[in-house]
C-alpha cells in the first residue's frame, strides 16, 4: 500500500499499532467539544503555535537550518523543537485544515529540507565545517533523538494528510540511519531514546519492516554498555541493564519513558510477549513505587531523574512536563495493547496534573518542572526572557532548553486521539470529555463538564442494527459510581445492548471531595495528605490564605468534612506558627496554635496563575506532630 | 617583625587573629593523647598522606606543575589538591618532624615552585601554550581558589616552621594576585572563595597590610553581580547578595562557608563590627533552618547547594565532606571573635558527625557525600577506581573532583587547635579529647574516653601562683551534667580558683542515649526521631538487623527505654512491612505488624564499615502513620 492509502484507513491517530487489544481512534473520529480540554487545545492552536514559533525565530533556532554553521546558535538538539513544533502543525491541520497554518508548516518544512545532506544526513550542529564529525558524540549529541523527532513529525503528516516535502525528508533521513546503525554499521545507540517508537511508527506508516529491523536494533543493543560512562552512570540512558532484564524504570525519566514506548512499539508489531512483559512489569513497579499523585515522574534534579523506589520529595519534585508527556505515549500504548483501566487511570492522573499544569492561561508560558511544595516565591520571568530550564518558580515564555513547550504543543494537538478506542465488539471510553466519537457505524456525543462535576452523558447518535459493546472506564478512586443509576466498581463496565439513536447513557462518576494519604514508605510525607476531588489534585496555595498565615503552618483537620466551595474546596485547617530560630533537633515542643482557618484548595493545575505564591500539595493532619 | 619572630608567638595555631574575644593556642600548645581523634589523627598521618600523594601522582596531577601543557591532566582545580596536602604535611611536620616527610614535603614545593611564572602566577591549567588566557573564566577557573589553598599551606609552614620555599613561592603569588586584582586591576572575584581568609591568615603571618586590603576588596565586591550569571543563579557563588546584606547562608555550601569564614576574619582583623554581626545573623539563621542533625550541610546535589529553609531530606543530604570542613573553619573563627558555646556545640557536631564519617578506619576511603539515608546496597568501588565526586554509596579511595581527602587530611593534622583556648583570665576547653595543653603558666592534662563516656578529669599539672579561670562548655544536649559533683547548666561553666598542681576537676557530662525530633517545620522527617548519644548520631544498619527486616521497615518504639548495648544503643522497634505494590495514594491502609525486635544502633560515623548495606538516621516512630 502507499502512504496515501495507508492513512485513509487510520484517520490521524497519534499511534497507531497493527496489533493489540484496542484499536485508536483518529483525529477525523474523536473531536474534542467545549471543555476542560477544548479550551486547552484552542489555546494551543491559537496561541501557543505562534508563540512557539516566535521563539524559535528568535532563538535563532530555526535559522540555523539555513544560516552558516558557525554562526549556529542553541544547544544541541535544539532541532528537534522544529520538529515537534512541526508535528503539532501537522495534527492542528489535521484536526481543521487552515490554509495561514497550511503556509507557515510549509515554509518551515522548506528551511529543513534545505538543511539536509544528498545522503540524507541532518542536523544543524554536527558534520559540517568547524563542527565536531558526524555520531562523535553518541551519549550527549542528540542526533539520533532529532531524527526521531522529524519522523514523528513526518508520521502526523502522513496520517493527517499524506505524502509530502517532510515525509519525503523523515524517510531520507531514516533510510540514512539505517545505512549508518544498520548491521555492519555504528553497533550503538542514542544517548537519549526516541528514534525507537518514531521508526516503528514510520514503519507502520510506510510498511518498510527495514525500520521496524532497526528499532529491534536499538531497543536490543541497549542495557549492554554501548555509551560510554558518565558522571550520573550508564542508567542514566537506560544502558546499565538489556530492556528485557529490567524491573523497573531507572534514569532520566523522559530517557525512560520514550525507551518504553518504543519497546512496546516493538512488542506489538513482532508478537513478542517476553518484551511486552518486561515494559509491563518496569511500568508497574514505576508506578507503585516512583510516582508522584499528580503522576509526575522524576524527583531529581540533579540528572532530570527517577529517584529509588519511594523517594518522592514535594519540594524537591523535578516532575519534568515533558516525562508527563512520555508517560502518556508509555501508558497509552499499553492501554491499546493491553486494555487494561489502570493505564487509562494514569493517563488522566498525569493529564489533569502535569500537562494541564505546565501551561499559562493563555498558552505562552511553562512550568518546565511541576513542584508539589513551592516554599519561597519566586519572581515572574520578564516576557522576554530565556530561562534556564528549571530555575523558574513560576511559568516562563521559553526556556534555554525548551523541550516542554513543544512537548506539549504535540499533545494538546493530538489529545482527541486518546479519548476512546474500538474493538471488535464496539468502542472503549477512556477518558471523559465533551466530545463527538464517530467511526464506523458508531456515532456518540459525550455531554459532560467534568472534572467540574462527574455527570458524563453518552447519547448515541446513530449505531448498528446489531448490538455492541460500550465500554467505559470507571476510574479507580470513583467509589460509588453508577451507570443508569446502578452501582458500579472501578474498573472497566461493559454495557452490551442494542443501541439506538437517541439512547443515552448516563454515568455518574461521583466526584467529591476526599482525602487521600500515602504509603508509608514514602518518607517524605509522612503524616500528610493531599485532597483529591475526581481526577484532580488540589494545593493550598498562599493567595488564597489569609494574612499572616504561611502555608507552611497549615496543619488539615481530618475531622471536619471537606466540601465544594467557590469553584475549589473548602478544608479546615489549625494554624501552627513557629518562632524559633534556634538549633531545630530537640525533644518535641509544644506547637503554638493560633485558632484554626477555612482555607479553600485550588485546583493544583490552576496554581501560581495569580502571580508569585507559596503552595503545597500535601498538607500535614493536625493530628501529626 | 619577620616571618620568624611571629611564628614564635603563634606556637602553630590553624587560625590566628590579632584581636578577638579568645586567642588560639598551637600545635605546640595542645597535644592530643590515646583516643577517639588521636587514632584518627595518627591514621591521618601514617595513612592517609602517602594514599594522598600516591593518588596525586598517579592520577597526573602532581604531575602537571612540571609536565607540558597539552598534557596537563584532572579538573582544572586539581592543584589545589597538592596544596592542601602541603598544608596537611605543615601541620604534620609542626606536630612532630619526621625526616621522610620533611623530605616528601619538600619535594613536592618544589615541583610546585618550578610552574611559578616570573610574575608570581602560578596555575597550571590557565596561561600556558594552548591554554585559555589567565584569568578568563573567573566563574570556574578556580584560579584564585588555588592560590588560597597556596597561601593556607604557606601559612601553615610559616607558623610551624618558618620562611622556607613554599612560603616564598606563597607570597610571590600573593603580589601577584594584588596587582592583579587590585585597584585598577581585575574588578571582580573568584567564582570559588577561598582566597578571602587565606589573605588575611597571610596579612596576619606577615604584617603586610596589602593583603588584608585585597581580602576587603574581595569580600566587598561579591554581591554586586560581578560574575556572569549560571543556570544555578549567582547565588551559587554568593554573588547575588553582599555579605553585609545577606540575612543567611546560601547557594553552593563550600563556597558559603569560606567566604563567611573570610568575613569574619576580615572584620575582626579591621574592627568591623557591622560585618561580624552579618555574619553571625547568617550562621545562627542557617544552623536553625538549613543544617542536618549531624551539622552536614548541603541539602542539594545538582548545586552542592543549601536547599530553601527547612528543606533537609534525609536521603538526598548531599552533606559533603568539605562543607563540614568550612563549617568548622567558619564556626571556630566566630567562637574566637565571640566566645559563645554554641559555635563550638556546633564544631563538635560536626566533627564527630561528618568529619569523622567520612573516612574508613584505615584512612585510605573516603565519604564526598554524607547522606543520612541510605536506600539501596551500593557497591564498594574497586581500590584503583577514579570515582565521580558524589556517585558512591561506599567509601571510595579518590574521586574524579576529590577535594575531600585533602581536606580531611589538613583538618585531622592541625585537629589539636581546635580543642582550647586562651584569654587574659585563662584558659577555655571547648573539645573533650584526651589532651595535654601547656601554653604559659598554666599545664593542663585532659583525660577522658568520651565520648563513650562521658566523664572528663582535668588534672592541673602546674599553674601560676595567682588564681586564674579554667572555662568548660557544657555542651547544649548535656542536661544533667556535674562539676566535681554539682549540678551544672548547658553553657559555659568558669571556674576562677587557686588551681595548684596536683588539682583535678572532674567533669560528668551524663552521656546516655536520648531521642531527638525536630522542628516540624522539617517537613521530611515529620513523625521520625534521632537515637543520640553524647555528641554522636547513632544509626540504624541493616547489617545489624534479623534476616528479612528491611531499615525502613523499622518503627522505634518511643515507650521503651533506649540503653547502651554492646558498643551501640539498644532500641525496640516494631516492625512493619508492606508488600502492596499497586498506586500507593489512597485511604489509610492497615500496616502489616509482624511483631518487635530489638536493634542495636550504631554511631553513625561507623556506618558502611562492614561492606554494603542500608542505613538510616531518621526512625519513623510506632506511633506514627
Amino acid at each position: 500500500m502507499t502512504i496515501n492509502e495507508i492513512i485513509d484507513q487510520r484517520l490521524g491517530a497519534p499511534v497507531a499499532p497493527s496489533l493489540g487489544r484496542l484499536q485508536p481512534l483518529g483525529l477525523r473520529e474523536v473531536t474534542l467539544r467545549e471543555g476542560f480540554w477544548q479550551r486547552r487545545q484552542d489555546v494551543n492552536r491559537t496561541n501557543s503555535l505562534a508563540h512557539i514559533e516566535s521563539w524559535l525565530e528568535r532563538a535563532g533556532w530555526l535559522g540555523n537550518f539555513t544560516g552558516a554553521p558557525q554562526h549556529r546558535r542553541g544547544r544541541e538538539f535544539s532541532d528537534s523543537e522544529i520538529y515537534k513544533l512541526l508535528e503539532a502543525m501537522a495534527w492542528e491541520l489535521g484536526r481543521s485544515p487552515d490554509a495561514g497554518l497550511e503556509e507557515r508548516y510549509r515554509s518551515i518544512v522548506a528551511r529543513v529540507a534545505a538543511a539536509q545532506d544528498a545522503d540524507g544526513y541532518l542536523n544543524t550542529n554536527f558534520g559540517r565545517p568547524g563542527q565536531q564529525p558526524r555520531y562523535s558524540d553518541l551519549e550527549w549529541g542528540h542526533e539520533l533523538y532529532c531524527y526521531g523527532h522529524l519522523i514523528q513529525a513526518a508520521v502526523a503528516r502522513a496520517r493527517t494528510f499524506g505524502a509530502d516535502q517532510l515525509v519525503d525528508v523523515a524517510i531520507r533521513a531514516a533510510d540514512h540511519l539505517c545505512d549508518a546503525f544498520g548491521p555492519g554499521g555504528i553497533a550503538s545507540v542514542c544517548g537519549h531514546a526516541e528514534i525507537e517508537p518514531a521508526l516503528v511508527e514510520l514503519y507502520r506508516v510506510t510498511g518498510n519492516t527495514r525500520y521496524l529491523d532497526q528499532a529491534r536494533l536499538f531497543v536490543e543493543r541497549r542495557g549492554h554498555q554501548v555509551l560510554s560512562d558518565i558522571e550520573f552512570g550508564r542508567s542514566y540512558f537506560q544502558d546499565d541493564m538489556p530492556v528485557r532484564e529490567a524491573t523497573v524504570l531507572r534514569g532520566h525519566a523522559v530517557r525512560a519513558v520514550y525507551l518504553a514506548a518504543g519497546a512496546v512499539d516493538l512488542a506489538v508489531e513482532t508478537g513478542d510477549t517476553d518484551l511486552l512483559d518486561a515494559v509491563t512489569r518496569q511500568w508497574q513497579n514505576t508506578v507503585a513505587r516512583r510516582v508522584y499523585i499528580t503522576g509526575g515522574i522524576g524527583s531529581r534534579h540533579q540528572d532530570e531523574a527517577f529517584g529509588e523506589d519511594f523517594v518522592l520529595p514535594p519540594d524537591r519534585a523535578y516532575s519534568e512536563t515533558c516525562a508527563g508527556v512520555g508517560s502518556v505515549m508509555l501508558a497509552w500504548r499499553l492501554l491499546l495493547a493491553q486494555g487494561d483501566a489502570r493505564y487509562a487511570d494514569l493517563m488522566e492522573r498525569t493529564l489533569f496534573n502535569v500537562i494541564a499544569t505546565s501551561p499559562s492561561d493563555d498558552g505562552t508560558r511553562f512550568f518546565y518542572a511541576n513542584t508539589l511544595h513551592q516554599r519561597e516565591t519566586g519572581t515572574e520571568p520578564a516576557p522576554d526572557a530565556l530561562v534556564p530550564r528549571a530555575a523558574s518558580t513560576l511559568r516562563a515564555p521559553w526556556f534555554s532548553v525548551s523541550c516542554c513547550p513543544t512537548n506539549l504543543a504535540r499533545t494538546f494537538a493530538s489529545l482527541a486521539g486518546y479519548i476512546a478506542t474500538k474493538d471488535d465488539d464496539g468502542v472503549q471510553i477512556h477518558q471523559y470529555a465533551a466530545a463527538s466519537i464517530r467511526t464506523g457505524d458508531i456515532g456518540l456525543d459525550v455531554e459532560t463538564d467534568y472534572p467540574v462535576s462527574g455527570q458524563v452523558a453518552i447519547r448515541v447518535v446513530h449505531s448498528p442494527a446489531a448490538p455492541w459493546t460500550l465500554t467505559l472506564r470507571i476510574p479507580h478512586w470513583a467509589t460509588g459510581a453508577t451507570v443508569d443509576g446502578a452501582q458500579v466498581s472501578p474498573g472497566l463496565v461493559h454495557l452490551r445492548r442494542d443501541f439506538t439513536a437517541g439512547d443515552t447513557v448516563l454515568l455518574d462518576l461521583a466526584v467529591t471531595p476526599r482525602l487521600t494519604t500515602a504509603d508509608p514508605r514514602i518518607d517524605a510525607v509522612r503524616g500528610c495528605a493531599v485532597v483529591e476531588r475526581g481526577p484532580v489534585v488540589y494545593c493550598a496555595e498562599s493567595v488564597d490564605l489569609p494574612d499572616g498565615v504561611p502555608v507552611d503552618a497549615l496543619r488539615l483537620d481530618p475531622g471536619v468534612p471537606l466540601h465544594d466551595h467557590d469553584g475549589g474546596v473548602a478544608a479546615s485547617c489549625q494554624v501552627t506558627l513557629l518562632d524559633d530560630d534556634s538549633w531545630p533537633y530537640h525533644d518535641p515542643a509544644p506547637e503554638l496554635r493560633t485558632g484554626a482557618v477555612d482555607v479553600t484548595l485550588r485546583p493544583y493545575h490552576d496554581w501560581a496563575s495569580r502571580g508569585p505564591s507559596t503552595m503545597r500539595v500535601w498538607l500535614p493532619l493536625a493530628d501529626q506532630p
